[in-house]
């Protein structure tokens, strides 16, 4: 088993562990009784976090995964005959199995895009239909930030798309699975890219930057949508020991976890990235811009190289790659692994040429 | 905050902490990477774990809440237009904000119990319409052990329910949210009351038992119900770090911790009752078979003790509450406790004797 | 194929035929074009003679079924999380084989009655967690006028459930499958045992009193719902040739269709109820007071006369009956039915005594 | 109201009427009583009329619209975490309100095509992540025919497509709302493109072809899907009357009522677009295979020429328009509108000429 326990990897940020501080906060929070359901003084306090870093109109709720905090923080706000506008390339179009189909039953339409983010001009296609019964209603765009081909949103490009939603009535929705390595990215406070940038809906992720489990579904615009606390109830989404969850956020933002563990990360990937330009044969694909890497190389390499790292194909006709750094990637990980790419490659029939299409 | 955080009280066994067991063993897995959603090794093992306790026949899957853990066990296993048979005092009926209609869009059909025990003659009035397309058709007996009344089913009573059940071509279903409290009454090992009982989806909770999160679905005859990967991924259950719920099981399991919690929390729950039956004026409704206790008092009393001991009123019109212990119940919160309810019964005008109906 | 056809009965209401003055209207509307899902002249007219019976706040929408028009009209008013109360025997609770959970995935919670009829004292119990995430809301409480035992509520009796609702601020929603019958019994107009007595959303049946198909969706307090054009959409309601409902609701109500069907099968529910009072061995199990007729009867008898003149078992252990009369019953019809039971009755063993419990 | 009721146009084949030999049949089996809900003897013998048409092994059930039949064809066969692939401009994506994702809860995929019809190498990107639980299971390959666009499949085109669904475990679903038009265009008999051509779900369409309402939900591979009886009943699609739906269909097919209104709705337009390619500045932009014109032409002209006869803009952006005939549509109305668009066009500034891109 530790073989395989200590294989290190590329696949994901989530398959890291759990920041130490985080941990410590966890245990520090469990001594006593707590009342649950998030009628908590944790969960008060991570509450006042959040309106701290996003606005005093926030209003947070804690939910367990990615997933959930998308589709609810969708499901308070729309209804079944709504559609949401989104890259195909989005988590809730390609990676949640049709859960927002499942569980707020609207309709998700998507547009192409070179580098996994929306712009206005592509959306026209999806933006008609208003007030025919017979169509879904398109009533929020939904972006990722950052995206997921590790790309990053500016404020600028937020905000059009902001203005773009809301001058269709629409309402402008933002996965911030990955939020944190934009904001170092950006160099920004969080609130500046997120609510003062026009966004009405954020899920804000903890699970893929050091933490354990937990996701908050942010209402930026003030009130609670009508009904949430019962959607996310019998969406099965309530915590029962909630002070877990909040503990986490608590540590998250007060011990700035999220800046080390996101900074890390990019670091990292930039790293990395500064390597596999060096391996002639080895093709980066999109701007590195957070914690992920896409890059073309030959189909054995990467068949066996998987066997000591681990990463997953991103799209296979093309031989092109996904590599996650996350907060725990060492920079021998990255000359290990990328040692053993070089090698790999120079001895590979054609020198991987052939797919660098 | 630390008054509050120090209030102890018996409003519900998840008001507690997490089990030092448990969490030195979260702490353990939490070195290195491990592969997201399951398929790492510590899940291997818990799932193991499982089919040791309740055979080799049994699929586990694990899921965050106990709400979850019904809803998705009976999901997998029946269609929308199906109706599941319970107590009406059932969580999945009355505590789960409607979430079987919200996700399985199935039907819930309840009977009332004196004792919050289904058997089978109650079950009558709704075992017809089979076959006929307007009825929603009975498809699941639930039953809840132990039950949200406290009370424990036999071995037998729980053999006639399968029985009957499947001499209708329907399934049981066990909600084991407090299994654990069940199998230290019964003084059985869980597959003697589960499995080999006729139980045919079983939800194993931990949360309420010492954990801090994450419940299991369990599938006792063999293959897992088609798809039922999917209908977890897109109901928003599919943990990404699933290592951390699986070491909690593992440690739940093989260190016998899930023992150690429900027994105490029984055996302080039997003391309380004790405590409590020596209080005129207080009278105990329900049989103490595990962590729950019934009790009905002055309501004036009531309100004075909530403020140092929070519970919950369980029947507002008959002035009846309901009282939980858990693992880390003291001997002291309980002799405090009963010491001061008793002062305050004693104190009260009528003696509390009016309530007593 | 003929004697199948000529075999006459009393199964229900809905297995008679399209009333000829319906029929010429349906030809009458089918010359030249009419543009489809509502926007057309007929449509329009239709409306406005809804608004005429129950006051010009009304917004009706035609869809096709009676179990349509009771969940879209429910659907329209509340969301997953609320609960309707109905008696048990509610055709929303057991006629429409879980439809309300299926489309709009909220709980039906049910009382027993001894006539099919709500009264306030019946839904205590299931008023309470108002405001308690972890239960389902209660939101409406739905009745059926005439009832699904054949009774009819006063007027005075509406209104004490509108004012519960409303003080509860909850809804009354009111299946008016065989409102005609209701309407004639008490002879009122529609709107003042609906409207005026405090009914918020009205099922408004016409296919079992002389149409061939469509019912009506009625919003009685002005506006629709929002986004409830979409939702009749998406739940396959909305009628392309909507013309051919809305032409059999002119004749419906402008040639007083519905008075004079409805007011025949009522009459021909009192004759037989009248012949069968005669029957030593039958008892009449509930008042009747619209067109349906509930007796006990001995089995066998039951069986043999079924061969000839169908109908449905309504309680097979207390071998309770139901007997439909409808807009097309003649005399003749329960001439001979009863004279043959009457017959059957008498050389019964024990003269079917033995059920008359 | 003449004056409306007299406007002919092309705006869609369900403008028009009931086609007199349907109505007919209606009123022939409007005569005493018959048992609800497709327990008839009209019923029985529809049934076997279908099976004639497409073969024993079909299982049909009537429905009330195209929508619900597509729904629930499909409803019937697949699971919420299953998608289906179309042609995003077919029914189901574009004019259904969202009615898959909310009565399945499933994704819908969708490819753009240049003319309505998909072909396997369209398909291929959506054709992915089988097995992989975070992603929606592609189980269908819907298509229609005549597909939107107003062209037609050949067998050898639906083979192609069938053999590619199989062949990846999955199923070809035929919306069929005109399916007449195209067996009509193809001259074939119904089975050779449907059953025989390996079409495992179809929607059998008549109210576009001459009948008041009522489409078939048709299983041509043997069995009925389990609980599909249930299904429809729950989706609020059952008749009551359902000898009203079945006598169409016996018409329909009896007194080939379908190939008479197809044949001539087809031969209208081709006599149409006779007429229109005569008019420079009108373009025609689809094969006319079927009876639907897609034609550009200046956009004052539509504005103006729709005040007497009505059709539907298709793509605002480049002034197409969508022009329907039906089996109603007479040479008149033909004549009449292509004299006036050609005066419209010849007069108006630039001859139109800037607007054929």
């Amino acid at each position: 088993m530790n073989d395989i326990l200590n294989k290190r990897g590329f696949a994901s940020d989530n398959n890291s562990g759990v920041h130490p501080t985080v941990m410590e906060q966890i245990m520090k929070v469990n001594r006593g009784h707590a009342v649950g359901y998030g009628d908590d003084p944790y969960t008060d306090e991570a509450r006042s976090v959040f309106k701290e870093q996003l606005g005093s109109d926030t209003e947070v709720f804690f939910v367990f995964t990615g997933t959930a905090a998308n589709v609810l923080g969708l499901g308070g706000m729309i209804r079944s005959w709504h559609s949401v506008l989104s890259a195909d390339t989005s988590h809730i179009n390609s990676d949640e199995c049709g859960s927002p189909e499942k569980i707020i039953n609207c309709k998700v339409l998507t547009v192409e895009t070179p580098d996994g983010k929306l712009r206005p001009e592509y959306l026209s296609k999806h933006m008609h239909g208003f007030g025919f019964e017979h169509h879904s209603q398109p009533k929020v765009i939904s972006i990722s930030q950052s995206s997921e081909m590790g790309t990053v949103y500016t404020v600028d490009e937020i905000k059009a798309l902001a203005d773009y939603a809301h001058s269709n009535d629409m309402l402008l929705h933002m996965d911030g699975a990955r939020l944190s390595n934009a904001a170092v990215y950006l160099d920004l406070p969080f609130r500046a890219f997120t609510t003062d940038a026009g966004v009405d809906i954020l899920s804000f992720g903890g699970t893929k930057n050091g933490m354990m489990y937990g996701e908050a579904v942010c209402f930026l615009r003030g009130g609670m949508p009508s009904g949430f606390r019962y959607l996310r109830k019998q969406s099965m989404q309530l915590a029962s020991k909630m002070r877990f969850i909040s503990a986490q956020y608590i540590a998250f933002f007060k011990c700035n976890v999220w800046k080390e563990c996101a900074g890390h990360s990019n670091n990292m990937a930039k790293m990395l990235e500064k390597r596999l330009r060096e391996i002639k044969g080895v093709k980066i694909t999109q701007k590195v811009e957070s914690n992920a890497i896409f890059a073309q190389m030959p189909r054995k390499v990467a068949q066996e190289i998987n066997k000591e790292y681990f990463f997953y194909p991103w799209n296979e006709e093309t031989d092109e790659y996904r590599l996650m750094t996350s907060w725990d990637t060492t920079e021998e990980d990255i000359n290990t692994f990328s040692d053993k790419l070089a090698i790999l490659v120079e001895n590979s029939p054609g020198d991987g040429e052939a797919l660098i299409r």
